[in-house]
């Protein structure tokens, strides 16, 4: 018998073997549920809970803190987007760094360009990388890429430490592919987060981080770190990205640049058909520029002084 | 106590006060809740078992044989979305026919067009419209309109029987907003349904067809319609639209032109932008050309001859 007998297995958060993902705090009044196959792992770490499942139709999928992080069916559309929104948007990237991404999924998608010439990925979380290494064979083949270097350390730390007085040392591109801001990946939601990764990057450098919400949920949230952004960086834009098991189905990203001249809508550089088909299965530089078009009412609230949350615009709530 | 006082209210698909949409024959693995607040009516009718509630976060809630058709807070996607891709499509739409929208959402969207001067409804099931104009007032404003006229009949049967020899009696847009493919809108999927669009469109004509499905779920069955379609029209193209309370996130569209020179994915007609900004919540021109992009996989899926499912192409099935 498996230690992790689906029968006999307790976790607050899965019942008559369904996994439900729910949170009166962030998305109050919904939950998504997933049929369990097999549990693969469970285990408390000193950073998070970290639960990983085999599901009836969404392969495998990884939990963080209750929060699915990715499954195999639809992992590809979220890894895909946060890398090449800002990878085509760069002129020349060859040195990428990725907060966070233990699952390998993103670095699988930097070391697809062929500029590329090393690839750090900075993960607090060693078991995450051991699972993914073990249940997530897609997403972590790219740990064995000569280009990768992996350092085990908290981000936010890592880029504190550092020193980016040499330039060379500089990144073109920083993914935050980071957990939700709760528990170990909150300070990536601040200024001084980032002030750090501008000052970790060369001057045609950009950064993307996935901003926990999206324009159906919490889309305050997301106005607030625009403006935080904004603070920092002269250029900051939003996309979002589909993605079923993510709540209300998208996840919103934030892509800022150095130069306030570039314009991350278009990409800067893009492949024959032929190539985005065979290397991509969900990005294409069409969708590049599509995933910036949002509802007038998101684009409203964005760009206006109003405070209103979405959940007051969207319906005649009393 | 009300009739449907929640805690002594029986239904299969309601737990704990929670409302939850599974089926193991069309999203097998998967389930969406909804946090009930007060159940608003519950009655089978000859045609449909018809629940509404309140829920928690998303505004009252309209359930028809166990899935989900609007919610308050974010109808406006779905009923913007299938309405202004074909109206915007069209040089000069004057008559509208829509097939189900017995909520009266997508008639709201349809009278916004000042070109518009009948816009008839053809609902089976009088009941839907009842309780929209008591829990739905929003969307069934529209049923207030001098332009509209509402047929209560099997839309199926009265393009069957109605006789469009004479011009004058032939529709510029019909909008299929039909429950899914069981029950009553089974027909709706058919060849023959097209085969009564296409009769009774004028020589500009457009129709749209929700698909009951979405790029990440049993994208076979939208392969399948558009290949029907394409039998009878000779510009069939395929959209979609961001509905969290929807399986997986998404709806799949269908629009179809007789003439096969229309560029569907572009709008023929644009409003001024501060126009779009105040009539619409979610539709514009740039969206309507985005809302025709799709991930690589999907665009080649639906446009090769292979037959696997999206399920196996996304991910390493066994």
């Amino acid at each position: 018998m498996s230690p992790f007998d689906l029968d006999n297995f307790s976790h607050s958060l899965i019942e008559n073997g369904w996994f439900r993902e729910q949170s009166d705090l962030h998305f109050p009044g919904q939950a998504l549920q997933l049929k369990i196959k097999k549990i693969l792992h469970y285990e408390k770490t000193q950073f998070q809970d970290v639960l990983v499942f085999q599901s009836e139709t969404y392969g495998n999928v990884l939990v963080l803190d209750g929060i699915i992080q990715v499954s195999e069916r639809d992992e590809f559309s979220y890894q895909e987007m946060i890398t090449h929104l800002p990878l085509f948007s760069h002129p020349n990237p060859k040195k990428v760094l990725v907060i966070g991404g233990g699952d390998g999924g993103v670095l699988r998608e930097v070391i697809k360009h062929q500029s590329v010439q090393q690839a750090i990925l900075v993960e607090i979380d060693e078991l995450v990388i051991e699972l993914s290494k073990k249940f997530l064979p897609n997403m972590a083949s790219s740990f064995n890429s000569p280009k990768v270097k992996v350092i085990l350390d908290d981000g936010f730390k890592y880029l504190k430490n550092s020193s980016f007085l040499n330039e060379s040392n500089k990144f073109d591109v920083i993914i935050t592919d980071s957990s939700d801001p709760e528990g170990p990946a909150q300070e990536f939601f601040k200024e001084n987060y980032f002030n750090l990764l501008y000052n970790a990057l060369n001057k045609n450098g950009i950064v993307i981080s996935q901003t926990s919400e999206n324009f159906w949920l919490n889309f305050k949230f997301i106005k607030n770190l625009k403006k935080i952004a904004l603070k920092v960086f002269p250029n900051v834009e939003f996309s979002y990205t589909c993605v079923p098991t993510y709540t209300s189905g998208q996840l919103g990203l934030l892509i800022c640049s150095k130069d306030k001249n570039f314009n991350l809508k278009v990409p800067l550089r893009k492949l024959p058909p032929s190539d985005e088909l065979s290397l991509f299965k969900y990005y294409n530089s069409d969708l590049h520029t599509a995933s910036f078009v949002l509802p007038n009412w998101a684009s409203n609230y964005l760009e206006n002084n109003d405070n209103d949350d979405n959940n007051k615009v969207n319906y005649n709530e009393k």
